[in-house]
């Protein structure tokens, strides 16, 4: 970031939905050096990703609302004389959208809008990023994917995510809320959900390996993906809530090093020096929705506000490594 | 369509959501005629297009049925043992979407979903044929639009109408429930809601100039649509509905001939003989998310499924003249 992008933030209100999760509470940490006046709120849903220690050590200079974006009232109330709104609560497992539609639904579809209503009535002034994903696109038809590409989601999240993003598009063009949406690929990094592996597979990855477990890949791992660390993303978030040139617009925030499931299996056990993989069949539900291979361009983000991916896969792995190396058993329990 | 295609019907279950209202019940009237078993449902809500009278002369050789889709209970009930399902049931005014978003929300996307739960839980054999629209794809890049062009809406009722779309092909594509959409442009023709102005323009012009009132016409006149006698998108869901070629598909349904809308009121104006057109300012709520010129590419479905529009404007509109001439006082009062 520029130096006017880092003073931006100075007693600037901002407000992260789902703020105690990954990349939100990442993104926390970063405006709280920044000087800025941060609210989180979050559900701490089970199972979500919201985790109260990962703003260990801030605690004291933020505020945190324990709510649920579904609930309309408290959205009404928080979004009021906030500069930027950071919105990035949603339902993201895959699966879980499948078996229960409607709650991802509730979540990443009409909550986004109540939102939206929110600022349009209380804040029209407010500026909203949207933390959107790669998942909209669906199996890609030509690689790397564009933000020109399709959107042809494959399961309920996908579509879902798709309606909140779009929502984001019409409130900025129609009644001048200004939105944009960052389409995150595979984000990895300390403080993500490793309790289980509905969330992702990196994070899963990285904890079996850490617990010297096995680490099974469906089918031959020659699927590739594109991994960006978590301060890359948080730093995309931060750029697109200064940038005017962004409203209105949707952004792949994508990885450097498009990679294979394989080599980057290796990578890790490189870095860790415990664990081991295991090829295996696809499990027939995860394979109805796989998407094949993806990687994204990420450079219309890049040519619009000059980001781009700075941490390397071998040193944010190791940087994740330690980190939960340290911390591990504060991400197993039930908090 | 061929002999095979009417034959596919006789005797079949076929279920009509929204069949009360006007592509709905023009459909059930063919299907009357093709000996099928016909189910209607319709929640006749004010305002929605749905009226009784558009049965008229069928009601004792099909069965009606009060609900709203978005009822769970009576839609899971209703799914039961039948063939087809052709799903109709919808908000359709672009306006409306804006001033109400939720309730857009609730029919246009949380209720396919509902409908499609409960074909997955109580009748995963059906077929089901979706009524899309060509709002999904907002302002084209490019005429004639093609189904490759981008799902970019530009006002709620496109992206709910997108979202529910795409419910209906990943049940196809993940839990095998057949399912395809029909991406309508402007139909038109007997049996449409003329009492407002809020469900599409072309009703309402025919109303006004049979009334021998004036037509407003916003800006010059110059912007392009294309029109579906509404016999050609009634074929169209016939044979959508017998075609396994389509499942997991997205097809446009365009007219044949392109034509802006001071032609089309110099056309109307010929057959009505009276009427008359005035050129206004666009009203601020209405440009906001108007898309431009608009005409489809249908070639897909022709090459698909054989169908094509058969019915000239003129033709078209002559008949749908008549119609309303003989039986305008059934559309103008609240049923």
């Amino acid at each position: 970031m520029t130096l006017d992008d880092r003073a931006f933030y100075r007693d600037r209100r901002v407000l992260i939905t789902g703020g105690l999760g990954f990349i939100g509470s990442n993104l926390a940490r970063r405006l709280v050096e920044l000087g800025a006046d941060v609210l989180v709120i979050d559900s701490l849903i089970p199972d979500y990703g919201g985790n109260p220690f990962n703003i260990s050590g801030i605690e004291n200079r933020l505020t945190v609302n324990r709510s649920d974006i579904r609930d309309e009232g408290s959205i009404n109330d928080l979004v009021r004389g906030q500069d930027v709104i950071f919105n990035l609560a949603g339902q993201v497992s895959h699966v879980d959208s499948m078996n229960d539609p409607y709650t991802d639904l509730e979540i990443n579809c009409r909550s986004q809008l109540s939102l939206l209503e929110a600022c349009r009535k209380q804040n029209p002034a407010v500026k909203v990023v949207f933390a959107g994903t790669r998942q909209v696109y669906g199996h890609p038809d030509s690689l790397p994917v564009t933000e020109d590409h399709l959107v042809r989601p494959v399961d309920i999240n996908g579509i879902n995510k798709a309606a909140g993003e779009y929502y984001h598009l019409v409130y900025n063009d129609v009644f001048g809320i200004r939105s944009c949406s960052l389409r995150l690929t595979n984000v990895y990094g300390p403080r993500q959900l490793i309790k289980h592996n509905r969330q992702g597979f990196i994070g899963w990855f990285i904890r079996l390996a850490i617990e010297d477990r096995e680490i099974e890949i469906f089918g031959d791992g020659s699927q590739i993906r594109d991994f960006v660390f978590v301060d890359d993303a948080a730093d995309a978030f931060l750029r697109a809530g200064t940038s005017e040139k962004c409203n209105g617009g949707v952004y792949n925030i994508g990885g450097a090093e498009p990679i294979n499931l394989r080599d980057l299996s290796t990578t890790l056990l490189e870095v860790t020096g415990t664990g081991r993989v295991r090829y295996v069949e696809w499990p027939s539900e995860k394979k109805a929705i796989d998407i094949g291979d993806f990687y994204a361009d990420s450079s219309k983000f890049t040519r619009t506000v000059g980001w781009r991916p700075t941490i390397p896969l071998v040193e944010g792995l190791t940087r994740t490594v330690e980190f939960y190396r340290e911390h591990l058993e504060r991400y197993l329990s039930d908090a």
